[in-house]
């Protein structure tokens, strides 16, 4: 356990050299937005997505780590756009995340979409000068495949339809397909993403891609219960933000619906499931490690 | 003129069909973001983007006019969602575009923030997907330069960043070269795209492609300088949005800073100058015409 931690910050730091190398220098006329934009990449975050996509590769039996890069860079910026603008007062409101000031806290309103904005694009300039740059009709076809994944699953099929609907239904009574509806989505989509683009990189077929989706969406989903879970035992000081928010702006949650004893055995009913898949498809320990300390943790 | 006019009404009606063809199915739980994604291209506008493109590429000697309709769609969902951010309370601010309540007005801030993502997102969903459906080498190529000129012109080198420091600077004084970098971003930049990305679907060189964005540049200036004009000649009638908006908004603007008649003046030398560059480049009385009426418009 003790090694899985020091090999996970090693490549978490990685991930982050990686991520840095596609961000903009924040100089000239768009040094305030190029300022807003690394600030919000680079408040932390596990780093989950591009972890995920990278070890499915291998997994995979993918070599040229470098070609999974951009990929990597690009759903992690995704993410951070997604917070970002979810964070919006018009949104859910909040000022922290973990531990620090939201960026529109940070840089005004404006420059909270703004940044969201600039980030949601930069990840498809990163994406699309991958492919551009492609030399061969086999690596074209991986890469522009990998985008239409991380696009669709960004979009309004994808993680922007989960949270439309989650939005639309605060405050509002909610039942147990449309919470399906947006944990699948709205956590989930990105995290199949994660699997799919890995896997579709590192050249594999249409039957392993769709096992790896189904391998995301109970990752995602497992991640997400746990995430409801966390907000009503944890605590701020651990967290990194303000607990009991779903109590407070009256959401439907998983353990709302179901309770927590279920909430709690679902958990680990689909994150094993996920497991097993990921176990028949290759040998990756530290993928199965990843997966695990995602369900496990406690922030 | 009359003519002009009879062939641009059929022209947009055509580009309306091909956009919509693009967007969401509004049916589902997506039901409500696909709504207000649709509403917000849907309010009209008048497609000068597309309609760049699809006469760049014939000016340039493209013949399979469906290899652009992506493309079309796709700079055209951009800048809609560009103005349904701007519009929003921590932006502009506006309730009213084209005469019709903004996006936000009609559903609500969040689903403003909303809609507008799943837009940009729908963008390149959009041109990933014409990418991956390539199915030689020289098509790939074309279609991944597009799609990187259009990224490129859309992000914090581009649009964004105009939009950027024009909104940093709203309430400061402006000086004129931070004026000219937020025209030639904020407005310029999609219009060079336009010009450019239809360039490069015929299969246009370097050089004509310098060219071209030079023309656009040009004419994307010229249009701001009138909008610029236009907020202070027009009414709210004619214009469909409120009039005297910079000035409300102690906004430095071209006229504020070079006075009525320089501003007057230099839409005709900006707009003949980029004339000048298309005609050289090849044989398109429409698209002429086309660029004679964004400067000569009173809206």
């Amino acid at each position: 356990m003790e090694h899985f931690k020091e090999e996970l910050n090693n490549k978490v730091d990685n991930i982050n050299k990686i991520i840095k190398s596609y961000l903009p220098e924040a100089e000239g006329y768009h040094k305030r937005i190029a300022d807003a934009m690394n600030y919000s990449v680079n408040v932390g975050g596990k780093r989950i997505r591009p972890l995920l996509m990278l070890e499915t590769y291998k997994l995979c039996g993918g070599k040229n780590f470098e070609d999974v890069y951009p990929f990597m860079a690009a759903i992690e910026i995704i993410h951070s756009y997604s917070l970002v603008h979810d964070d919006l007062p018009a949104m859910d409101n909040d000022e922290y995340r973990r531990g620090q000031l939201t960026t529109h806290k940070k840089y005004g309103e404006d420059f909270g979409i703004l940044a969201g904005d600039g980030l949601l694009n930069l990840a498809y300039e990163t994406m699309i000068e991958a492919i551009t740059k492609c030399e061969d009709s086999v690596d074209f076809s991986k890469k522009s495949k990998a985008a239409g994944i991380i696009a669709k699953k960004s979009g309004i099929y994808g993680m922007v339809g989960g949270q439309s609907l989650d939005v639309y239904l605060t405050d509002k009574s909610m039942d147990g397909k449309q919470l399906d509806y947006i944990f699948r989505l709205k956590t989930g989509a990105l995290i199949e993403a994660s699997f799919m683009a890995g896997a579709v990189l590192a050249g594999c077929d249409e039957g392993v891609l769709d096992k790896l989706e189904n391998a995301g969406n109970l990752v995602g989903f497992a991640f997400q219960i746990k995430d409801d879970i966390l907000d009503i035992t944890s605590t701020q000081e651990v967290l990194g933000k303000p607990v009991l928010s779903d109590e407070r702006n009256n959401k439907t949650t998983y353990v709302s619906l179901y309770g927590m004893d279920k909430a709690t055995e679902d958990v680990d009913t689909f994150s094993e499931r996920a497991i097993d898949i990921l176990k028949e498809l290759g040998d990756n320990d530290f993928l199965i490690e990843l997966v695990k300390s995602l369900i496990s943790r406690n922030k």
